[in-house]
């Protein structure tokens, strides 16, 4: 069902963007001036979808007209205006980093994308000559900045980027698939980090990036793989994304069953994608000795961690990621895409942009995985 | 069908080798004090099926009754007796050191195995003691040996072993798989080596650790894996073992050929396994630039090797493959087993020992994949 | 002076331990059925010089006559009879893990060291069987156990060791570098595994194996060194063994003081051996993104950690490190001391065993480095 | 002296390059439209000092005037037109990419450097788009280009380079020093990438990427250094650059020399620097079992190698070296020598652009480490 709507909506978004199948470089196709957006118009909760103006281009940006566009867990802190949200963004602000499109109009200075191609695009901005950005880190880049939540995002019917941040897709990927390329992404830079070959590896929070992990960390080598949630609908996803065993943390004692089924040693590879403190301590008492955990889950605070017993007596190696390698990750993803990697699961919900109350209702419920949204 | 043999057989060998359901330490079960055995009695060419004495045991050896044993490519050159057996074997010698089977009985100073035990071995005898087995690399000890080339070897009802270079295997491993340990650990570690998750993987030369190889690396995650020999016959098994395309060589440009399959840039990742100096050229040449190359075939001599053009100016990364990691590897193998890692297809023929001339005539035309000798 | 002492001391030593010039396997020297030792006679504070049998060897054990022996932090720990102490030892017990000295007598099985041998022992005991063992992490042995801790150690006249853990010593090294080889081990892997070369580093502690870790980071290659404490002496000592900054963080901004100094990016590596959560938090916050911090000192608790800014946004690699590699480390220790490496400051009191309320008094002072109690 | 001579080129070349204490964005300075170059006027050997139109910017270029550049190995085959160099370069052409100056001016696109800074320059030209460029290996580019070989080189009185490509130096850093970046890059790059902390390094051929790699080795932390020629002067220098012992290859067996060196097992790392079959058989015979070799120099043509012996039985690790990582290696590079690296010894010569003859003669020759020119 995914893929036909997928297909429809490529078709349809193609002959709307593109006018009289101009493609190349050149001048720009007419286009309305005012989108529609989802907008954060001032400090405080909630959005609102409204019109504004079609971002201006600089030499070096590309716009976008976008196709599908995901809801990330950072929309909900957005939505709700939290501490965090409070402290970071400064509206008005058009929120949101994932999507994917195809380019509508491009700077002078821009000759590596052309009107027309299908891409996504690689939601950190980079400076590209700090120190991080030379040497191959650009994704912890000194002076980087998020789209959406540093600058205009993509709840939008068109989005601007530097030409060096979009990523041409296959024209196979359905948009739905497009759309998640950066929370997918993550979890490709999380297991590639984390080197799963031949190991037994725990996901730690099947949320969306979870969800996509369990994938990932099964095509690209995984001995076993195993989900861990408190939520049954997600955890059932898990199990088609193909998890070879979940538990449920609420009702049993995952470190418990997760040794269980590693004859007693832990999992090698713990990938803690919950953001939970209790996540947080179960990915780290459940480790093997020597193993290697992954920290990708953001607290909402400090967390109250035994150094002692969760890392230094067992030579934990702990790995931090935020973000993905760019284009490192993106060239993985690509390939593992293209040989059987289906995370086609993950997106459960779709809706046009203009429905996106009831998208965060489903979100802040929690019987989902990855929403869809429209433009 | 092999897997009923392999039940059978087992069933079989635990009735022979262990009297009145002995198990565990103690006086070892009455034995013949001959037993019979494949053996090079002299040097020249030739292998004779003969009785020789049962090998007496040190304070830490071990008598392993053999269910299964299987042929490797050195007993070729051990049989028609080539510059290299001339210059490394001192008969009279027993040969061989793949294979499987049950303790028969422990010297005094045992107590990690029991009689009873279901085992196959390292072939690698280790010292213990030097630099290399201080440093995790047993494998390439400074004093080590082979069974079946510088100790008395497997083509024999018993063999004797050193306590510490038994595995202990799970029940449920058939002999087949378990006499094919040893080449199997082989195409395991070089795929670790390499690392494989999520690139593409060549493999050039599908003899049985070629063939070997191209399954685990598809169960440790490549993204594709390429079969490469002049062999159909093998080509047709390493299809069958899950290779994504593979390609004959004598009939079309190898190069040329995998790089297509890889978008014009070669495999990320290439096992050379063939040993051929033309196999060595194919592989260099195809490997992507940046790649990693692991060298494990043999080549009778020196090769003429374009070091510029194949390693240096392709930042090329090439790894020598010796043996396999003395546990390292032997756990990683049981795991992938465990979870899904079939490697039955590799195992074409089995006859008895004493049949060793139709299987030494079949290994040499080249219809098969590994072969099982049954004592 | 030390050099001297340790001289001396080495030369008497060598008259004592071996009577009658004896040298190799054989009948064991005439002993004394007794010795003295530092004994935790039951529970509760204090340590108390006392006369103990001397242990009997088991066939794969050996004694050591003890020639030097450290106090380590541990001791602090089971002197004042803490929560830790109170639930991990069981008296009676003759204390300490840390010492050099030379094979006075050896059980049957024993061939690998000879009577007369100049030895330091590895701590930790290890089965040799476990996965961990068998994967080249026998320091994380599934079956660890440390001398003076849970089986008698080193603060006596003689020790007794597996065969297994002795490490022979070069004749030149003096018996107070022997005697700490053990920590100094903690400091070479620490080094090793979180690669310095051309690195800064900042050292966060300056106890013994921060002291040892801040020259060995300089002879391993790190392109600067800082060290960080709040005791001036330990700072003294530190830039007596090569520190190109320290800085006092009680009195100064650490995190400040250490970016100044690395171009305001902080230190590529972290050396945590403070145990500290102040030291802890200074060592994440001042952590270059990207950057690879080890965790070796043992907080007394859990710590407030704040994963997101510390480890996930910075993609931080975390390494714990427990004990040391046996024995990858020790002989990269070993090329190190034979090739430069200086750790004679690190040493800077030594007492009779007798005298221990006095050394133990001088520790919970602070004011010094390593203390070596000699028999 | 060197440095004498560096201070005082540094000084009248700042004189000479920005007129009127320009500096920043702005209107260029008034030049000459033509220059005196070294230039492969025709298909030949040989090099004319002959008078050229300065080059013409486009808008991401920048022009440097160049205070001091350096003669590579490469200009030997360019001058006396071997086959290689008649295979690959297109006359006319100002040859040569070693070099440091100031920026004389910048296209309308820069904004990364500004007229006046002090620069040296990457000579590998990247496409920055490539599967390579996009996965942190831009200097193995799809579409790579060397200046002086693919376009025209710095043996002249001004270079263009894309602003990508200029590295800023420290003020201090002397041009001689400055000159010779490119190839001290290839030795940084060479040994980070080998791990020489705490290992033994053998560097086989001395010319002055050898001699780099010695100083680079020692600073990096290697154990011990062991320089190897034929030259006797190379290794009089490799001394100076801190080689514990050298080897003279012509009079003595390197291969016992080192391992004599090494208690016997072999250096650990060995970086092949000299291209010369004999070097690189010397360099596998003499590498210790699973120790690391680099491939740098290259042989002229293709090498028979004894791939068993040298690489298989000995689970070798050969990587291949070309150029450096960009930019990674340059600031590993500044790191270094803004903590001791000091490769001043390895400059022994210089001469101005007019007096090349004498230059290349007294390359010829080999009584000398790098032989700087000063336009």
């Amino acid at each position: 069902m995914a893929e036909a709507w997928d297909r429809d909506a490529r078709r349809a978004g193609a002959r709307t963007i593109v006018t009289g199948g101009h493609r190349g470089k050149g001048p720009t196709p007419s286009m309305a001036e005012n989108m529609f957006a989802l907008v954060k118009p001032a400090p405080g909760p909630g959005l609102v979808h409204a019109e504004v103006p079609v971002p201006p281009l600089g030499p070096r940006d590309c716009l976008v007209r976008v196709e599908a566009a995901s809801i990330c867990g950072t929309d909900l802190h957005i939505y709700r205006w939290d501490a965090w949200a409070a402290s970071r963004l400064r509206p008005p602000l058009v929120v949101e980093h994932e999507f994917c499109g195809r380019v509508a109009a491009v700077g002078p200075g821009v000759d590596e994308v052309a009107v027309g191609d299908y891409v996504a695009g690689e939601g950190h901005l980079f400076c590209g000559r700090c120190y991080f950005c030379q040497t191959g880190q650009a994704h912890i880049c000194a002076r980087g900045r998020i789209i959406g939540v540093d600058t205009d995002g993509c709840f939008a019917q068109f989005v601007r980027l530097p030409a060096a941040n979009l990523w041409k897709l296959d024209e196979g990927v359905p948009p739905a698939i497009g759309a998640i390329h950066d929370p997918l992404g993550n979890a490709v830079h999380a297991v590639m980090r984390a080197r799963v070959s031949g190991a037994s590896v725990a996901v730690v929070g099947c949320g969306p990036i979870g969800l996509c992990a369990v994938a990932v960390a099964r095509r690209a080598g995984a001995a076993a793989v195993f989900g861990i949630d408190v939520n049954p609908y997600r955890l059932a996803l898990a199990q088609g994304l193909g998890a070879d065993a979940v538990v449920r943390s609420d009702a049993e004692d995952a470190v418990a069953a997760v040794r269980d089924l590693t004859d007693g040693w832990g999992p090698e590879v713990v990938l803690e994608m919950s953001g939970h403190p209790a996540g947080i301590r179960a990915a780290f008492e459940m480790l093997r000795k020597g193993g290697r955990l992954v920290l990708l889950g953001i607290p909402p605070g400090p967390v109250e961690t035994d150094l002692s017993s969760w890392i230094i007596f067992k030579e934990a190696r702990v790995l931090g990621v935020n973000g993905r390698r760019i284009f490192a990750t993106w060239h993985r993803m690509a390939e593992l895409l293209r040989t059987g990697l289906d995370v086609a699961p993950v997106v459960t919900h779709r809706f046009s942009l203009a429905e996106y109350e009831t998208a965060f209702a489903v979100l802040a419920e929690g019987r989902c995985g990855k929403i869809v949204l429209v433009p």
